[in-house]
Formats: structure tokens, C-alpha cells, sequence
């Protein structure tokens, strides 16, 4: 029986493990396109600035580590097709050249998502996309070399961008954050994200919002561009970062003939099996159910591919073991949790946004409220912005967002554990939370916002307070 | 209509308050033993550290504020008995001297709670009860005064005597923590506790466990004492701190008639009303039902307390309308949560703890781990220990524990939703937590304790990963 995977991040490399694990007499292969396993590319940013020292350091565990577990680990190897028929992927050797196929008796792929940059004169040329681990150590490897570099503007204010544009200012350099949306980080809601965009101001990032990148002139030879045009004019640049979000790597997965969703990812069913029987996906690659909304997103971050992966990983192991690939787990779905820090605030999100909420035809109420992270007595108890939305009518919470300094982004856990178990903002508000010792903040996120009364979120069916149902 | 309440801190306010603003044509009185409204006992030891400067600050709510809002407040008043037949309460002016009857239609009874030390020779002389505000201000007084102060022993080794030795180290003086119990703060296992006791060791704290209090040994007329003696030596000492756990006050409780519960807090249904008609009662004098074994327990913390008078006040307007008192709110319950901070380290645990389980007769599993408060790749990821339970068979979770550095106490409260609804082991590592952008830790607590095949908790009736209940 052979495993085949493709892509050895976080999906692949849970799965590959798993099954490796459980099926020793199994032969487990993955084939990589890049030179790293099982890396955090959430890291990237900091080691981009400096702060995280080396590319190694962000890698979880290693292809050796992979190999020493008896898994055939095949490095800067990129999937090409599949021959679903007679079972085989066609896979390119990048370092060596050359082309073979590989055979599977069950394949998983997990290929990822990237940036799929437009085709504007120049940025094949000066921009720096910065999605893997090696595009990282490009980067990295640029900004030390040139001592020339002084100016940079970063394509996409989402997540990446923010945090690379903190890095460069901390390198001390000259940072423009564009991006053609009219506000940051656009998971969060206008008024939120006007705070976090407060915070890069405040902190030496100019931020270009409403705004789109048509060019990268620069002389030709030359290393560093000369500047961007934009649809609102030409700044001085000396290199572009592209930190745009990132599409699903379907080239392999079309080969074969898998669906592909409205959201822009695979099709998979709870354990992760595509439309094409023997062909398993997960990570970044496929699209998952969004338990707030009820209807299917492409979500890219490693929390889903670890936990996908295992679940995989048990439904794989099924199949081998000549069953129907049900598995003993389930993946449930995601609330869009997400977390990340830009400067000395922490901001975090989970379930729907006021345009999700639209989108989905549900109708909410929102609250937002300012408080501090720590008691107020204690001296610098930092202080939390807090927004928080329920369904009218049942009063079901629908999502949460912080921006706050003093560590709260975790603290958007309670409220994604609400969202994933269906809890109204009655109930929430009576649960035995921590507080008073020198904390508050999610406490206030349940017992302030939707007071008893609410009017708008009141109808409770099952009254306010009412004790939670037991599973 | 005339509405009494004794006791006016977060219980006592809470509830007069709501019902002030809902039924603005009732009189609300309210008799408070003490000088002050509405403060938060958990800073107590912070003010007497000095970290907090004014006992002010403490104070939430001002009884002119009250006052402001049409509310009776008499301080220094403290009530003596209940005649229930003529529905007066019978109240001792501390200030001026001389006892009154207040009237009243509804009772409110919010009495708190207190230490109640053994007689012990030279304790009511040499020491200091720290449980109220002006109780805190008593020692801070002495503390400031007599600058000989220089070996203070503190005897309960719970949150409040751990937080104020910390404080007495940080005033330069030599604290002596003393307990009779084995370990630090019961409401931890023994493995978690001695990882509190280490810190609180190498903070500077000494530690004597198992170990008790005979004797306070002093001259006549000297503020200061010169010794304390236990049953395993003497030790020098300049005042003695007493913290330990607090007593439900009953006196006028008992003269009403109201039943006491065996965990010795007044019995309540989750409105809040006594077993006698007409009295209700709210705070750290009731007992609550521990949600997670299933039996009631005496719990003293101000989210209660708040929580309680909430659903009190509810539950009264709707007394004071004619009806039932049912009210529109109902307290679910507690599962143990709670917080604290020690030196750097912070302590949170929810739910049941090893001795809670196997007294309430539950079978349970138990893992432990240690991991980061931020990724590893960051510096400074700081450590969090982390023990989680689940009941066997069902692998309902049970209960957690962490004690860790960088601001991570507020974790718990994902538990603690946990503990709230019943979420299973195998649900809870599927749910879509934050993680990856700089913090772990609460998602490796969902991730790794109970892995899928663990098979202490696998019997896992809705398998693993099933899709959560939704309310």
C-alpha cells in the first residue's frame, strides 16, 4: 500500500505522520516543491524584520526528522498531473530536472495556496511576493544585501502585509502599506480596522488605502525599482513586497478532475475525501464549512491544515485498512477565528463580520464597547475595543472582534467556542468566567453587550440565563 | 414598595441598582456593616502591597453614586435579626450607636462572607484579618506606621495569602507563608500547586506547609507581636496576616429561619430566592451548583456575586410586579473558575481538580504538559503547564489548570465554556481556536491532551471531531 502526498507543510506532514504512525508496513511519500517540511509561515514576517534570526528556526520539524520516521521525503519535487486511471502523479525534479511518475494506491494533496500577483509591468521584475518559506529568505536575504533599500511598499494591508510593514520599520526603513481595499486587514470591520490602521500610522507606517498598483518602473539591470504608480500617483520605491492573500494551488487537483467549490477551494466532504474516489486534499487547498454562516469559505491558516490533516490522516488509514474512509473523526468546520499583533496591540476576530452577517441574509445586532485588559485599578491596564454581533431573535453570537493592548488576542477563544456551539448571548453572559483578579475584558464581552434587555437581541426562546444544554 | 438589602457590596448593589432602574417608584435601602459600597476585594492585596496607592481606588461604585441614583445607603449600619411575621430587619448603628427596625417588603440578604479564626491565644491581638476593604486599609495603616515591621507571617497559603506575602516581599519585608494544608491554594492539584510554591520559593516567599498555627506570642501593649508558634516551632515575627478562606456570614440569616445547605452556604434556587417567602439572597453566603459534578458548593468571588445579584434583581422586579418571582433570568451555576497572578506566573483552573472528581464519585483521566505562552520561534515564548481531566467514557472535560508566564490566566475561560456545556475532548481539539500568529498554548490544550486514540477517554459515544451541538 503506498501513500502519496503532495505538499509537505502542515496538512501533508499531519498526515503523512499519522498514517505512517498507525500503518508502519505502509509506504508513505510526499513530494515537496519548495526545500522546507512543516514551517511556520505565520513566522515569516518576524524573521523578515529581523526578529526571528533563522529561516531554520521556524521550521517545526525537518525533512530528516520526516525521513528518520521512515517517510520518503522528496524535496524541491513539484506535482505536476495525475493519471487518475492507472493511479500515478507526474512530478518534475527542480533541482536536478527531469520529469517521473509516482504511483499511489491513495493520494492526498495538500498543495497549498499562493499569491497570484497580476501581470503589471515591472513586478515580475521588483516584487518580492513573500508567501513560503523560501520567498521569506529571498526577502530577507535582499534587504540585507542591499544597503540601498530605504523605501518599500508592501502590496495588501491583510495580515502579512501589516506585519512586514512593522518589520521594515523596524529595520528602519521607510514603509508604505497599499492596498486598493478601503481599509486594513479586511476580516475585520471598518470601524475595527480604523483602529488597527491608527496603530501602523502611529507607528511610522504610511498607510495607502482605496488605492491600486498599476506599475513598478525601475532601470533595467538594476536590483532595486525606482518607484510605483498607482491610480493615485508615483511614490519613490526601492522595492516592492506582494503580501496579497493567496489562491488554492489547483493545477494538480484540475489534472485529476476534482470540484472545485464557488469559494475557490476543493470540495471535500467531512474526512476530507475530494470528489475523485482514492484522492484526499486538505490545507489551505480546500474549502471548509464556516459553522456561523452555513455556507462554504477557502480558509488559509495552519490551525485547519494541522487538524485536517489528521483527520485525514484517520480517514486514510481507514481506507487502507479496506474500509469506506469514513475514519473515526470528522472535520467540523471553522468560525474564522484568527489572531495576530501589529505593533503592541493584539487583534483577533472570529465568526462574522457585519458584511458576513449581510452576505449571509442574517440579520444581528452589534455592540461595541472600550475596556481594559487588566482591572482598572492596576496601574497600565491597557485598554480592549471590543465589538461583538448576535442574531436578532434567538440572540445566537455571531461573532467577535478585539483590538487591545496587554496580550488579549486568546481571549477571542471563548468567543469562538460560543460561535462553534451555537451560544446566545444570554447564556454567555451567565457562564463562570475569570475575572477580577487583575483581568477583565471577555467577562465584559459577555456581561456587558447584550444586557438581558437587549432589545435586539431579546427574543430568547430559551430564556436569558437559561442553563446550558449538556452534551 | 419597599425593597431592603444588607450588604452592600457586588451582590447587595447589583441587585438594588436594577431595581432601582427598573421600578424607579420603589424604595431601595440598603444597610452595609462596613464603610464602603462596591469594592474589589481581589485588589486588597495590591493596595497593601502599595501597588495600588488609595483604597479608593478599589472602590467601583461610591455610595454618593448610589445615592445619586435614589438609593438608601446607610453605612456602618449592620443588621442583627430578621422578624419575618413583621417583615422588619432589626439594624445596629455602628456609627452613632442605638438599633432600629428597617421595614421591608423584599429582603435581599447579601451578608458576604468572613474568616473566622480559631481563638488562639494573641490572635485577636496581634492579627490582622485581610477580607474587607477597611480591613485592608487596617493593615496597610499598621504596615506603614510601625516601621519595625519586618517579619510578617501570613497564615492561608489560598489567592489572597499568596498575593499579599507577595506584596510584604516587594515592600522589602521577610513573609513567612503558613498553611496547615500539604500544599499551596487547594483548589490545585498537588503537581500544579507545587510548581506555585516553587515560584512563590525563589520569589523569596518562605513557604511552611503542613503546618499550624498555635500561637501569637507578644508584650503587653506593644502593636507589634514577638513570635508565632505552630505546631512544629517558633518563629520570629512582627504581625501576623491572616487570610484564610472566608466563612459565609448566616446570623441574620439563621433568625429568618432561611435553610443552610451542608456546603454551608444559604440554599437558593436560581432565582435567588431562600427557602423562606419573601427573602432573597445573593453572593458569597449562597451555594451554588457546581455545574461540572453536579453538587453545590459555597463559591466566593465577586463574578458570582455580580452574576447573582443580576438575576436577584430580575427576579424581584418580577416579585414587586405580582408575580412569582421567577423573573426573567436564572443562575446557571458555577464551574470553578478562577485566576491569579503570582510574581510573573499566572494561575487559572476551572472545573474539577483530582480530589473534586473523586469525591463527587466521577472516573476520570488526567494529562499534563508543558508548552509555550507564545510560538517557540519567538523570543521570550515564556511556558505554560498546562493539566487538563476528562471523565472517562464519555470524555466529557472535566476540568484544567494552568499556571504560566506571558498573560496567559485568561485561557482558562475556553475551558471553562467547556465545563459550561459539556464539550467533549474529542469536540473541543477540533474547534477552530486561535493559534499560529505568536500564541499557543490554549489550542494545544485542545490539541494534544486527549488524542484521538487516547484511549482513557475514547469511549466517545458522538466520536470524535463530531459536529457540535448547536443550541
Amino acid at each position: 500500500m503506498r501513500l502519496l502526498v503532495v505538499g509537505g507543510d502542515a496538512a501533508g506532514m499531519t498526515a503523512a505522520s499519522h498514517v505512517r504512525r498507525e500503518r508502519p508496513d505502509t509506504d508513505v511519500v510526499v513530494v515537496e516543491r519548495g526545500p522546507y517540511t512543516s514551517y511556520s509561515m505565520c513566522g515569516i514576517p518576524y524573521y523578515v524584520g529581523g526578529e526571528v534570526d533563522a529561516a531554520a528556526d521556524l521550521v517545526a520539524k525537518t525533512p530528516e526528522a520526516f525521513r528518520a520516521m521512515g517517510i520518503a521525503v522528496h524535496l524541491r519535487t513539484e506535482a505536476v498531473s495525475v493519471d487518475v486511471a492507472a493511479r500515478t502523479v507526474r512530478v518534475r525534479d527542480l533541482e536536478h530536472g527531469g520529469e517521473r511518475d509516482e504511483p499511489y494506491d491513495l493520494l492526498l494533496l495538500a498543495t497549498g495556496a499562493h499569491p497570484l500577483p497580476k501581470p503589471l509591468p515591472g513586478l515580475a521584475e521588483y516584487g518580492h511576493v513573500v508567501h513560503t518559506l523560501d520567498e521569506g529568505e529571498h526577502l530577507r536575504r535582499h534587504l540585507d544585501a542591499q544597503r540601498d533599500v530605504r523605501r518599500v511598499v508592501v502590496v495588501g494591508a491583510g495580515y502579512i502585509g501589516m506585519e512586514i510593514a512593522e518589520a521594515l520599520v523596524r529595520r528602519g526603513m521607510s514603509a508604505t502599506l497599499l492596498d486598493r481595499s478601503p481599509q486594513v486587514l479586511n476580516s475585520l470591520d471598518p470601524d475595527m480596522a480604523a483602529i488597527v490602521e491608527r496603530v501602523l500610522r502611529e507607528f511610522g507606517v504610511q498607510v495607502r488605502l482605496g488605492e491600486e498598483l498599476l506599475e513598478v518602473r525601475g532601470d533595467p539591470g538594476c536590483a532595486l525599482c525606482s518607484s510605483v504608480v498607482t491610480d493615485c500617483g508615483e511614490y519613490d520605491a526601492d522595492t516592492v513586497v506582494l503580501a496579497m492573500g493567496g489562491k488554492p494551488n489547483l493545477a494538480v487537483a484540475r489534472t485529476a478532475g476534482c470540484e472545485v467549490g464557488p469559494s475557490g477551494g476543493l470540495v471535500v466532504d467531512p474526512q476530507m475525501r475530494t470528489t475523485v474516489p482514492g484522492i484526499w486534499a486538505a490545507g489551505d487547498c480546500v474549502e471548509s464549512v464556516d459553522l456561523v454562516a452555513g455556507l462554504r469559505r477557502n480558509v488559509q491558516l495552519g490551525t485547519h491544515a494541522n487538524k485536517q490533516g489528521k483527520v485525514a490522516g484517520f480517514s486514510l488509514v481507514d481506507a487502507m485498512d479496506g474500509g469506506t474512509g469514513d475514519g473515526d473523526a470528522a472535520f467540523p468546520g471553522v468560525v474564522g477565528t484568527a489572531v495576530t499583533k501589529v505593533c503592541d496591540w493584539e487583534i483577533a476576530r472570529c465568526g462574522l463580520g457585519e458584511r458576513d452577517a449581510a452576505e449571509a441574509g442574517i440579520a444581528y445586532a452589534t455592540v461595541a464597547f472600550e475596556g481594559t485588559a487588566r482591572a482598572a485599578y492596576m496601574p497600565d491596564p491597557g485598554v480592549v475595543h471590543v465589538k461583538m454581533m448576535a442574531e436578532r431573535g434567538t440572540g445566537r453570537i455571531l461573532g467577535a472582534q478585539l483590538v487591545g493592548t496587554g496580550n488579549v488576542a486568546k481571549r477571542i477563544d471563548v468567543a469562538a467556542t460560543w460561535c462553534h456551539l451555537g451560544v446566545t448571548a444570554q447564556q454567555a453572559q451567565l457562564f463562570d468566567l475569570s475575572s477580577s483578579r487583575r483581568w477583565t475584558c471577555i467577562r465584559r464581552c459577555s456581561a456587558r453587550p447584550f444586557r438581558f434587555r437587549a432589545g435586539e437581541a431579546a427574543h430568547r426562546p430559551e430564556g436569558p440565563g437559561a442553563a446550558p444544554a449538556r452534551a
